[in-house]
């Protein structure tokens, strides 16, 4: 492994290893405070992602490396016109490692492309997000105790939400993985990862539009947002909004070891009341994500 | 103490005690150099603050620790919609101590009471500045050698002026405190200041349009801005607002050992020519703020 | 040496010696990793520069030190119009050493003159930018192991681009160098440099519009980029703008040792064909930097 660019790019085995690391990185903290002394992450985030970067910064920071980087395109060099690529190569000359977010699909893949140093895709466009997938993958190995055996329901924007892509694709690899797949008509998931991925691959999922009726079997809900903007008509967004929006009350007939996740932020997606409730495990998740973009710079700077 | 919302969470002992660590930091600094290591100060600055920033920042830095965070919303989650509290659970998952500057009253509070991390008011809205406060008390403290007889001159718009009503309140606990209150009429301090903190705790005071007049009795000198836009017409605005810049003609009847701060930036409240004279102290303010932050993250985070 | 504002303001002596320093540092990176342990740099850019920036940041870094700052003027105190001087005198109560971008030119010396830490000009408008100078003499110095007996080819806008007239003013002082000045009729360089530095020091030199009569004899081709917005009529500027671009077909007579530089970013002026050719050296330009600033830091802080 020399980039994470796409969540494919990595192995079950490599995934594993990811896993086990951040899992030994939560029981020994210390001992990996000072791994990455002397080394720079560079965060160059062309859009802003507040929880992203800080992650990935705070990440580093428990490794004892340093950061440096920019937080909006607005006060960096592509302002002038530069090109992914130069800015990539002159980054080469101060960091160690890059985190690139950027609104164009394939821009962190030029910048791997153009560097002898790693590259991590934190995000592009509405392409990749590899470390919200790790971040999901290691939330629920934590939660759950394993990635197979798992009824996994995904909810809401099924179309365009590329968290709920990444996931169906990663743990498609798994032994007894079985979707439910929540969401209006509008916002069914799109079809080449219907056939491509589900169908293919022969794993069992049913497709619905009711939360209520699929939450009995779930062993995961994985809530996404259903954006307003991605209907043809307000009427029907205002008619079928509340149904993906989950309340205390659709939790009534849910398994008592359900793990509700989220990518964050939320708008009013998942009602703050269920906040308290030992289900959610959305912070948690947070939480995860640290831990695994530092087992990630650790593999990918080949530290030990 | 948990957290500092308001200056008045603390009481004459805490923040004898927190002046008390600043001065023995200011004395020792090599013996704080480490005391943070491998720990982490988010700045979440929902509005920018450049001397606040960047006091907290260098506070930290120089208690060996770290710093994450953002400096204005514009490249935060805020602007995906994120309410106070989920950043903030968001980010006690990153950093060990948060302090936060935020254009809405009360954010600060709300954040506190989201998360299990010490919680720092860097300034909400109009309401509470407190650090900036402590800052002042050290200031004072370190001109006067304490805290109490002493006769406290406050100049220009007492109306609004946040660190000027926080001022007040925090001086009115210590002994034989007198204030002079000098602004013009449509600035004068609100109400509920002089009935329930100055009046109701038998505080002398006087109040007058003339800072001239005031001057001799002067020991301390609090200048700050009268804005353009707290008139309601232009006119009275270019009469009085000379009235209310401090120059070396207006110090000609002062006391020799007058200190006069101000919680910076100036505009042209405070005349260049000022600077060099040794009564002036709103640069070593400056300094005073850092060290009194340093002496608060200690006791926030615990660290003896 | 206090500050640096000027490329000017170094002796060829100390110029020298900053070189070597920075050779050593590339030599033994090691013997510098916790030179400025404890030490702060502040990097105040009122406008973007992340190339600038990152540079200054990692060497700070890579000496062990510390970073505070910030990237853009919308974040600082100036947009609560506190003046340069202020600002200055504030961020000295924070750290130990300033790096200063600006706009308007002038505003570093403003800085320097306001405070008691050494101040480095990162950029002032079209005016000074010495660093990006130091990183130049460096990069000519490694490639070509001598700053003498070189004859410099200099394409573009000689006009505005002050990256030249600095490079010019400095290479000026060394033995046998010789100018071939490149550029189209209305880019030429400006009449004071001609004749305050090129013709009263007897520094031999050309002025051709012709890039490719030129190539042969250069040993080192510095590059600039020609703007659109520079010229008064668009049929000037599309009839001329390729004949400043360089391309492999131009390389065909060059000198199989020429060096090609270029203070980045670059948009289109040199095409990316070029950047495999060994003559290629704008990147290992960027690491020079690094380690220049590294040097200047060092003698500025008066670390050993």
């Amino acid at each position: 492994m020399k980039h994470l660019i796409d969540i494919l790019d990595l192995s079950k085995e490599e995934i594993d290893e990811l896993i086990s690391v951040a899992e030994d990185i939560i029981e020994n903290p210390a001992k990996y405070s000072e791994k990455c002394r002397g080394k720079k992450l560079a965060t160059l985030f062309y859009e802003p992602s507040t929880r992203t970067r800080l992650s990935f910064e705070s990440a580093m920071y428990e490794l004892g490396g340093n950061v440096i980087g920019f937080s909006e395109a607005g006060s960096s060099s592509a302002a002038k016109g530069e090109s992914v690529a130069d800015t990539a190569r002159t980054v080469e000359c101060f960091a160690d490692i890059i985190a690139m977010r950027h609104p164009k699909e394939g821009a962190p893949l030029v910048a791997a492309q153009s560097v002898s140093i790693p590259v991590i895709n934190a995000g592009d466009g509405s392409h990749n997000h590899p470390t919200q997938t790790l971040t999901d993958l290691l939330t629920i190995k934590r939660e759950k105790g394993r990635l197979d055996h798992l009824t996994i329901g995904c909810c809401g924007d099924l179309k365009f939400g590329r968290t709920v892509h990444s996931l169906i694709s990663a743990m498609s690899r798994y032994d007894n993985v079985e979707f439910v797949l929540i969401s209006p008509e509008e916002l069914m998931i799109p079809e080449h990862l219907r056939t491509d991925v589900l169908i293919k691959n022969n794993i069992p999922f049913t497709e619905t539009t009711s939360l209520e009726e699929a939450m009995p079997k779930l062993d995961i809900l994985y809530m996404t947002r259903v954006q307003r903007e991605r209907f043809f008509n307000e009427a029907d967004y205002v008619r079928l909004k509340d149904s993906y929006i989950l309340t205390p009350d659709k939790l009534s007939n849910a398994k008592k070891d359900l793990s509700i996740l989220h990518p964050l932020p939320r708008v009013n997606e998942i009602s703050v009341e269920i906040d308290s409730d030992p289900r959610a495990c959305y912070f948690k998740q947070v939480l995860c994500g640290k831990y695994i973009r530092m087992a990630l710079i650790l593999n990918l700077l080949g530290v030990n």
